[in-house]
């Protein structure tokens, strides 16, 4: 099998860090052609600082990072609390970036990616979609040059997490993830519909963290600071996801996101039935099932292998 | 145990003529004070007479009959289609209704029965909220005479019916439900998230239909024409929750319903955890659980007794 | 000429004042069939107390006079200040009513005197719709039977006053306010194009003080305690269109109310070119001019007629 | 005086043409740092041409000219009827391009050019704010870069065009302009209240076109062309004012434009007085009023010395 070529367009983020580890460790499914970095969990300095931090954790000189947009499209927002701790990544003292990004603007190198190798770059946002959507809307041309977006973001068919209504990427800016949704590019959703099932038990983490090098080592730690209760594995499942999708199940639907109404802002809203989308043929495939043990045997091994 | 004293706003529909028979098999739990009909399932002509052919069937014309509000307060509208059938009661050919509705209005009929009856009287809208909401709005001072409204309508934490958001009752008069709601009087709510479950078998139904006598086997034969697939009995689970609360159990959230906003239109907001209601108290018990074999020999039960 | 018959729907409120005793002091153009009262200007106990204290005042017990609904549609609201003073009609001191409201409630006195009178009774909104609009909610009948409302309210082609987007009438109640522009009844509208051009002036207050009786001097006195600045007389303009109507004019357009976004709620929004209203004839004539001396020739008149 | 140096941001279409001449035929008060186009009066390419050519006929190939975004922030639209006439120019035959834009997005060139001088460059969009407002979610950093942004657009306090709530460039893109009036940059305002007021007559044309060489008769050809009934001149009020700021006069105001409602869609709402503005000292310098005869007369003379 030919490798997926990604960019993968983050904000991290415990959970995004485990996605580019789950990434890193599987050349033989994915090649990772950037990394974007984008306001999201933390800041966007902090969460570019995190993926430099991540890269050289991986020691993975060789992937470009760039830097995205400092804010969602309608209004500045300051992020003060997350659930990934202060720094982003669980306060477990990695140590402080030793690389650089590149000067390129995340927005800029998308398209041009885009552009250099039409029908083959796979985008895999898994953090706000600000990123995309301003890809989209300077330069609608590269619409037609993506052949597929798997995502992080929404809940299609359940509550979200940030409101009663709304997942935390879709709150953020909704204005960026409808315009993702409507730009008539192959859509796979990983909503909180699937992985708010991918759940990390302490059992797990202790047989990965016995049998893991210094990655594995640090990326349980992050794990072990991150979330309340039992977390989540929400965005590590978008890259299993090109590694090996018959970990998952879903149905096509015509997906949109609440934009205007303060209540329900940052909804996403699936009509499935035919009834419910006049005019509308489905633009997105919904993930709505897993196989959780098979989803965490396969992290597990990766981690491991990282060293 | 005194029976609840209630007042039971309908649009019959099949599934409300099984909550109007479940009440009055129950007299032992239930007072009817009224049966107030509202436009929704069809419309309002049809509801009103709908109301009367089932109060003919059982034989109960004590129970005196106001007709209501034929359109939703934002708008008129038309219903052409429904689940319910061409009469909205499955076109099983029910007499002609041989009796006659009181002539006062169904919103004046609430106000007066209320402030007549302090502290005693609670609501019961299992179509959309209009009269309760004008009677609301005609008078406010009624609000703290009611001591709780037991209602179907909503769908708080998995989609809707009518759309993907929405669930019908609110759909169809978003804006009242937002003045039922938000008028501090204690609620229960029975949304989809339970209603759904109450899914009716076939083999009940011959269960039903094979024991019963004229009423229980005009009821089955309006549910054999009623529902697309596995038909749920949404309305008469509010009957039920009087008559035995222990079958359904639920939450407590704050509950509002989306009314600005065309796509999430209808939408009920139910926030649980006190971080998603800054300054709200829960307005609402958010019924999301029953125990369906002892709900399903109640109705079996009740519906036989009626002959 | 036959005099118009007409129901008054007011929150006095200074210039409501003025348009009844407007009103009274004009028989042969215009029967006051009744005067029914809204929450607005001041709540609703204060806008009835008026009505009754301004019915006193002009010896005019023959009018009855109807409480209506307490509260907007959508919400409670608590009217603290107001350019009317205290008590809703400067502060005067007028004395305490000394007669009583009818029994009946203001929104079914419009049922029933328009059913009982078809084509026949005009409709004279002069505060919040919310009465007017409970009436075609609960009985949509009654459109076809009102020949025409005008009414004051929203501001068509410049800001508002309330917002700079609404007027105070429509800002209080949007959706009442839709409901009615929607319901097929011929309409026309005083908003501020027109009411914020028939502006008082001191001389003029003077002039009429001087001539009149009792009633005149108290209307008087009322104007000097109310608005800021040059206040204007938005309500009696109404009236003044039902008497003469030659001092008048405007263009018809088609009007609705904007209830669904925070900023710009309440504004009436009006087109006039026929490619802004695709699907929509004019429903409304938008009163636009006024002769302002002549009308205020006729106001002097029919206060010094009043004694 | 040092002439200001600005970015001339447009979508050209006829009264942008006008205002670009008028750019450059007053080096005294304006340099033109760049021309950036913009979807609008017609699809990007055409505006594109469109400043090309403009810069053609007037012999200014030292101006560098770059393409910016060919549609709106939250969705795709198609042009299909201008009043500028089907090539945007008023279709006068002017030659096609025989010049070349820049190879870098309007967007980068606005950042570029803003941090490279900083507080030194006027941002004047005449056309919907879509590039401006992807400088500023790309780059928060230029908002405190930029002195001033004087811009066409909008109707505080009078009925729109492009629809009876909107003017044309905030209809076409109202988040755009949402997004340029909330950034904290001190903002000059020339909407539909003053650029209405800037009829053109036919004598002033024939005036013009008499007194003129190549340059002013195009430009008198195009504006014949243009508009229904008697045109305003809505761009060129932009670069007047900076060469003659006394020809206008206006007030402070925190103006906002409308997002999300349908009805009131793009519309800007300008609060005035205090009471409506609480927490917003005002954003926006709104121009009210111009001396026409002046505002011609500066035309007139500068048009003529194109040659």
């Amino acid at each position: 099998m030919t490798p997926r070529r990604i960019i993968l367009d983050c904000d991290p983020g415990v959970d995004d860090a485990l996605a580019i580890l789950l990434a890193f460790a599987t050349p033989e499914a994915v090649t990772v052609e950037a990394i974007t970095t984008v306001i999201g969990n933390v800041m966007l300095d902090k969460t570019t600082a995190n993926a430099l931090r991540i890269r050289d954790l991986a020691g993975r000189s060789d992937i470009p990072i760039y830097a995205g947009c400092p804010r969602p499209i309608m209004a500045p927002i300051e992020r003060k609390q997350s659930v990934h701790g202060g720094d982003g990544l669980g306060d477990i003292d990695l140590p402080a970036p030793a690389s650089a990004i590149e000067a390129e603007h995340a927005v800029d190198a998308i398209i041009r990616i885009v552009r250099n190798n039409p029908g083959q770059i796979t985008l895999c946002p898994i953090g706000p979609m600000t990123n995309i959507a301003l890809a989209l809307i300077k330069a609608p041309d590269i619409a037609k040059l993506i052949p597929e977006i798997v995502f992080m973001g929404g809940a299609a068919f359940r509550p979200g997490n940030s409101t009663p209504a709304a997942e935390f990427n879709f709150m953020i800016d909704p204005h960026a993830a409808q315009i993702m949704l409507t730009a008539g590019i192959p859509l796979t959703m990983f909503g909180l519909d699937v992985t708010a099932q991918a759940l990390i038990t302490k059992r797990w983490m202790d047989t990965v963290e016995a049998a893991s090098g210094k990655v594995g080592r640090a990326a349980i730690a992050m794990l072990r600071a991150y979330g309340f209760g039992d977390p989540c594995l929400h965005d590590p499942c978008v890259i299993a996801h090109l590694i090996e999708p018959s970990l998952f199940d879903g149905v096509d639907a015509w997906v949109e996101v609440e934009t205007t109404a303060p209540l329900t802002r940052g909804q996403s809203v699936a009509a499935v039935a035919p009834r419910h989308r006049p005019g509308h043929e489905p633009n997105c495939r919904v993930i709505t099932s897993l196989d959780s043990p098979r989803l965490f045997d396969l992290l597990r091994e990766k981690l491991i292998s990282l060293g």
